[in-house]
């Protein structure tokens, strides 16, 4: 389903090259005056440096009224106007590798060759909307993630990353044990964004080689740690100290040298790939991250 | 909610030194002939060198008749036979480091002192009996999980390590674009488990300095790919490649010596931890590893 | 929150009074040729002898590539042109009587005065819309509602009544026991129609005057029942016969003459309700008596 | 799914003559002590002139400590002791009329011929263990359900009848717009009791003859109505009214004297029902119908 959350719901619509995305935001409190130039400026981080230029205007289309929330489901709509189909004619019986056309043929007996269908990262702009009103319900929470390790520059330039997140100001007692640990949610929230490949809380896999006395984080007298190898979340809620994890983000897997693609018929061309593509996307990701991470927060405070 | 799933629903209960723990498994199919003997192996293995040693016997009270599923609910109870509540005395006002403790008081503002209560490894057993029978209704897709790096030997004889999963069979279109990617799922399911601090799929945190062209995976004409990069997952739907994975689990935080506890009124003790605690528990994760990967496809798969 | 269903799930938004109304509707199959002429009737039945006359054009505005389902989410848009806000400006400050104005505004804290934000009928125009993509998807299965009871005539010309709705071809063993039964699932769909205040499976209410064996439905030897006393569903399961059951709608609470209105401060005034309004709005309500039940069906049988 | 609920959900067990009924009841908040007296009351409540006796000992496997809840899920089994699965020895291979034999297996392939397997309303000794406590959790809320019309005596002296339920106390603004309207999830949380076949709120089926301006609640200024015609609920809200709704129950159907039952391979025997049946099981439903409202209700408010 294309729903996130519970009580903060997302549900997002719209294929990469279809007539518009966007989403329906349900569970947002009703009275709240929405900061329209904050999402803009989000908005403009995602775009940043991408080949792809959209204005990216977006159309209110329910639950406000004079621009204050009214309770009512918010939906919107972002118009694709500078699509291309046609830079993907070629692509319209065969699979790219490192993508998810094949996949999603074989799941649902066809896919949208149009630029990745729901699987392009022009998904995440309804994301990136839906999260920039989260992260102003969530006020004064304060949620920053940026670009921590970039890999090494390459001959065919397309380089991955990873993105580091740090929340301040989350209360502790968020979270709920078992299944909807807070650590999980968020890695489920992360590994949702398009090119993920790795989460990790605090420490992370560097924690498999610590020792326990190294691990634990000490008590100050104030209920704060000297340490924080736990990134602020133990038994999967949130203890007070910052919220931190860092993700790992492949290369784009959009070459531009020509590769092998597969046909239905099981044979394999080297076709070019149309359409314009970042090379480094990871540099796009941080506002994403901090998206869903502002979307997961609501839910468990709202 | 300690409810886990949508199809094949699993919904725990029982605190470490409770009465019992266990489970109700909703959503099995009807029909199927249970081999307890796997189960009682799979809760073998878990228990395997825990210093608290239950016989784990399980009764089974609902949606069973003569050994076959009757397709209502499955609820099952294992007593707590061992358990030694009067170990954990003196930390009735008083929370471990690295422990959910004091998270569950700020939570719920009062805590189960006995053994960790909810957040206890004793919960684990209803999610191995529940892993075990999802493993049966998967037949014959394959999951073997192993301990793949150990953290080294300390004098506080503490180890943390990395968990390797790898499931054979499962058929390409298994999953769900967007939110409820496998990859995002099984990322959610490991990251429940306690202890788990990282998760990553294929290549992982080492995708992050790869090339685009090193990364991506070349097709064989009959849909394999030469590589497996992505970890057998595009666009959060399966490709029919081994899904692979690993699981960062960090080192226990039950620390022979004593340690500084702190208590709800802000004062620091130097306490011994009662109870019996493993020294090195990643060792007893693969099975659970397994146990939630099996429930995790169950849902995707029935 | 405002989705309906798990597997055919159809979230709605839209104010009476705002700039669209519309939904998503998700879990649509892929490959679906959506009969666009069939949804337009039901359209019409909706607005049949209303006074506000909506064009009702559907703007699909994702989800479809050359009029056939992708199986990604189905997100549409009817913009509502005919909205005279100004209508209602009088009430900006009271409840009428019978209407939800009071119990939304105790709940938010405050009410879209106009015409009813998310209570009025209009938002019914996306549950057409998602009832009669369910009906194809349901194809053979037959829906069929009409008015059996209408109120007599009254001198303020404001009538209820009752529809009745009879569903053929259902296959037996539809429905899931206990809470998800499929007579409590109809059940929660027609009371969450505007003005539904009654709800009767097969013989209903008179059931309650039946002797045991007046109401057992008898078996013929081919399975099938020589009456329908329960509504072709057995412990919430149906049982191949057609399904029937009834709904009771009360009068229109909007009425012609001035009415008593509450303001916030406790005070009583005598207000003409503006807008335009149905006298006999039952008339309009087979087609979403039968959208309901198709988009109920479509969850069971997907 | 055997799941009720959202926030205070119940996921029931246990077929009629199996081992034991029991639930899950996972959401209720931390530190309420419970009154266990009262919850052996309303089980008292629903033995009362049961043919079957069961002594219905609870034992609470989970959640509380010393009587307190925990906040984690609460597990307990009811055993079934005086099952008697010989009585029904002859309905292996026969479907009775009226029950949901034939039903659940058109669903499962199979079905539990030892009194109703999940249909009995054995299992409805844990919607009263549930609803009992959600009633504690509720206070000072007051939910009373009666029998109000009880069907005539009949020569097989089996009788429906109708159940009238009033709550006071309920603030305004609980419910939901929509689809998860208070009124909605009160139909089918009725409607999911076995033999329930209708429901109306307030004036019900009698509001289809009435005018607009005779149904109407005319307000007083202090926000309460002159009349209760809506129940207490406006567009699915509640308004500080008392919430009233009334329930249809259709007669028992395991009728005292022989009955043409259907066998699997298509032909009639006519059998005498084992087992031992209420012959007015209506008067046993208020404990039932209160439950249910509690339940939902708790959803609501928790």
């Amino acid at each position: 389903m294309n729903s996130y959350g519970t009580r903060y719901r997302v549900t997002t619509y719209g294929e990469s090259h279809g007539l518009a995305v966007g989403a329906i935001i349900d569970g947002c409190p009703a009275g709240h005056r929405v900061d329209f130039e904050a999402i803009g400026r989000d908005l403009e981080r995602r775009r940043h440096g991408a080949p792809r230029q959209e204005e990216d205007r977006i159309e209110w289309l329910s639950g406000l009224l004079d621009g204050v929330t009214l309770g009512t489901p918010i939906a919107f709509a972002i118009r694709n106007r500078d699509a291309r189909s046609d830079d993907y004619e070629n692509l319209r019986n065969a699979f790219r590798p490192g993508h998810a056309d094949y996949t999603y043929h074989r799941k649902y007996g066809l896919h949208d060759h149009r630029g990745g269908g729901r699987a392009s990262a022009r998904e995440t702009t309804a994301r990136v909307v839906a999260g920039a009103l989260a992260k102003q319900l969530l006020h004064p929470v304060d949620i920053r993630a940026e670009v921590d390790h970039l890999g090494p520059e390459r001959p065919d330039d397309t380089r991955g990353g990873t993105v580091a997140c740090r929340v301040l100001g989350l209360p502790s007692g968020t979270g709920e044990p078992l299944f909807a640990k807070l650590s999980a949610s968020l890695a489920a929230a992360m590994m949702s964004i398009p090119s993920a490949i790795g989460f990790e809380m605090g420490a992370g896999f560097a924690a498999a080689d610590m020792a326990g006395s190294e691990f634990i984080d000490r008590w100050n007298p104030d209920g704060t740690t000297q340490t924080n190898h736990c990134g602020g979340i133990q038994g999967g809620i949130s203890n007070g100290m910052p919220i931190e994890f860092r993700v790992a983000f492949h290369p784009v897997v959009s070459l531009p040298s020509p590769v092998e693609c597969l046909t239905a018929d099981g044979h394999l061309h080297t076709l070019s790939l149309g359409g314009r593509h970042d090379r480094c996307q990871v540099l796009r990701t941080p506002v994403i991250v901090e998206a869903m991470t502002a979307i997961t927060l609501a839910n468990f405070k709202l």
